[in-house]
């Protein structure tokens, strides 16, 4: 992590971007503004379902709790909406034509996590239970799809002449998250030996890069961007998004330095492939053999979950997974710096890339 | 049955609409027109999607077996396509044009099937395994997903100026299929005395009626009708959805008389709450209370069965059925030819919507 973000800091200084103290409060500044201005659009569209879908819609949102009650609300930190908006203004747009958008990308979002926790049978999101354990798979599953259908509803009856362009590329990009979801539910039921470092890159792409990527791309179309600019804003995003993916799996395993987030080892005992592992299991070295063997064997233990960390950072995995991170936003910076060449308007899609892959929050 | 053909027949009749023996013929020629026309471009939807998305999906319309290899493929009737082609035809537009919006619905038809057979349980669609138990709840569920998805992307996609429109709509029909299924679920869970007729015909309109209605209101749009003959077409699909899924549950009940459809009683054996059974439940007579009784009591023995059948018939809920579809058909006919005053230009429509109601297929 430390590594990490020295190098980004690094790469953005070193082509006059500007950097210092302020960046992580520069993003949770532009994240508050986004939640402010998205919020009301994404809840009026909640409120037009049909009553029993929105109240679970209005669950999964942390808006009421299980009883109908009215909840404090956590929905999250709203990256993608803010991607949105930040991409419309990087092209000189302005980002109150794109609030619908943005709500129908932040729909999207939810629709795919919905599922996914029913797929997954995971059991708690955002700290509170996940919706199809209070509700059922039943209702889970159609408040996802109304959830899709109305991400989709708010672009097609959106007036602005960039919308149906936007629906295209947003219902592409729910495709592209089914196959990366379905490529990860086909990977973790291989052995850890079967799954290669290129098709685990590719699902972290489609699953974690491409709504990243369509996020921006949408405010590039909003702004009126011209078609190159809308390719390189996609780029990017899917590219950050890559770069998130692989901290977030270096933080799976050695956990998030003074910070309250995951348990250092979580993504080892739950034997996940995730990009570190696989690359050290790929690296054809003797720990690789050892890692495997831990992998495929009976739980493990705490001295054994030290061990088989051990052995991801001592066959490479962990460097592994820095420097490609590293090159990663290396390449997110070079896309943006392609669509929006003033350093000035890119900084706030900087500020959330520089955010999301360092983690500062 | 009967009275219902010769009811539906009599109005068409006195409504001097073309009616004859040709009748089920001219909707059979219909429907494999329209699947001719459609099916290229359902394919070639489908082979757009990724790999193994596609591999489910194929399965599904029974293009492939299992294991992959092609199958003679049994993909339904298609009369939700046949249904956007015929209003298209019926306000005067090139039915040619309307083809992508006609396999749009059938992908958003399809999409459900895949998830209500998840929700459900159900292990036969078509003749064949459902999905879901040949590749699993979660393959099932996304390759729904991204049927969804490629059902709204083909209106998105298309340059016809009706297109947006058409996805504003076929959107909102999402949601209302959602909510639905979510009533249907609903109800399952309730005791047979809990369920009152109203909310039993409100979950039939949304679930079966909404699509049907929507289908027809897309060929509209697509032949740019004026919103009032858009509604109207919506209106008839709506309620010929209504009249057939009356009948419909009238043959779960007491089969489908000299036809190789569904088994006298399945209905009952499953205690579904089907609209003959909960007319018959609300009729407030010594029958009902034996019904009651007989429902909420353990599996039913064929004599039972017989017996249930029989109470249905005796609280009046057969005759209900066939009276309140009678009544469907013809507020449906009465839309149609609000929209479409020539009958020659109706006749497509409207032996669509007798061959449904009919079933004499």
């Amino acid at each position: 992590m430390t590594d990490m973000t020295t190098d980004t800091a690094g790469m953005a200084a070193m082509m006059s971007w500007p950097q210092g103290p302020g960046e992580g409060q520069e993003a949770q500044e532009i994240l508050a503004a986004a939640r402010a201005c998205v919020d009301p659009e994404l809840r009026g569209a909640i409120d037009s379902l049909p009553g029993s879908l929105r109240r679970v819609a209005r669950y999964h949102f942390g808006w009421e709790h299980a009883d109908g009650t009215p909840a404090a609300g956590n929905a999250g930190k709203a990256i993608r909406p803010a991607l949105v908006l930040a991409a419309v203004r990087a092209l000189g747009g302005e980002h109150a034509t794109a609030v619908r958008a943005a709500a129908a990308v932040e729909l999207i979002h939810n629709f795919t996590l919905l599922h996914d926790d029913v797929m997954d049978r995971d059991t708690t999101r955002r700290h509170r239970p996940t919706a199809w354990t209070v509700f059922g798979d039943a209702d889970a599953i159609l408040v996802g799809d109304a959830m899709q259908a109305l991400g989709m509803r708010l672009l097609a009856e959106d007036p602005h002449p960039g919308a149906p362009a936007a629906s295209a590329r947003l219902a592409r990009c729910v495709i592209e998250l089914c196959a990366g979801q379905q490529a990860d539910c086909a990977m973790e039921r291989r052995g850890p030996a079967e799954v290669t470092l290129d098709e685990c890159l590719a699902m972290a792409e489609a699953k974690t890069g491409a709504l990243l990527g369509c996020a921006c791309a949408l405010g590039a179309v909003y702004a009126g961007g011209a078609p190159e600019e809308v390719d390189a804003l996609d780029g990017f995003g899917r590219e950050a998004g890559l770069a998130f993916q692989l901290i977030d799996d270096v933080i799976g395993i050695w956990g998030d330095p003074g910070r309250t987030g995951k348990a250092a080892g979580a993504d080892l005992a739950a034997r996940k492939k995730s990009l570190p592992v696989v690359a050290a299991l790929a690296s054809g070295t003797p720990d690789a053999v050892d890692l495997a063997e831990l992998y495929g064997g009976p739980a493990m233990s705490e001295a054994e979950l030290e061990r088989a960390a051990r052995l991801v950072e001592q066959a490479g995995g962990r460097d592994w997974a820095q420097v490609h991170a590293a090159d990663r936003m290396s390449r997110a910076i070079g896309q943006l710096a392609r669509a929006v060449p003033d350093p000035e308007a890119a900084g706030g899609l900087l500020a959330l890339a520089e955010f999301v892959t360092r983690r500062t929050h």
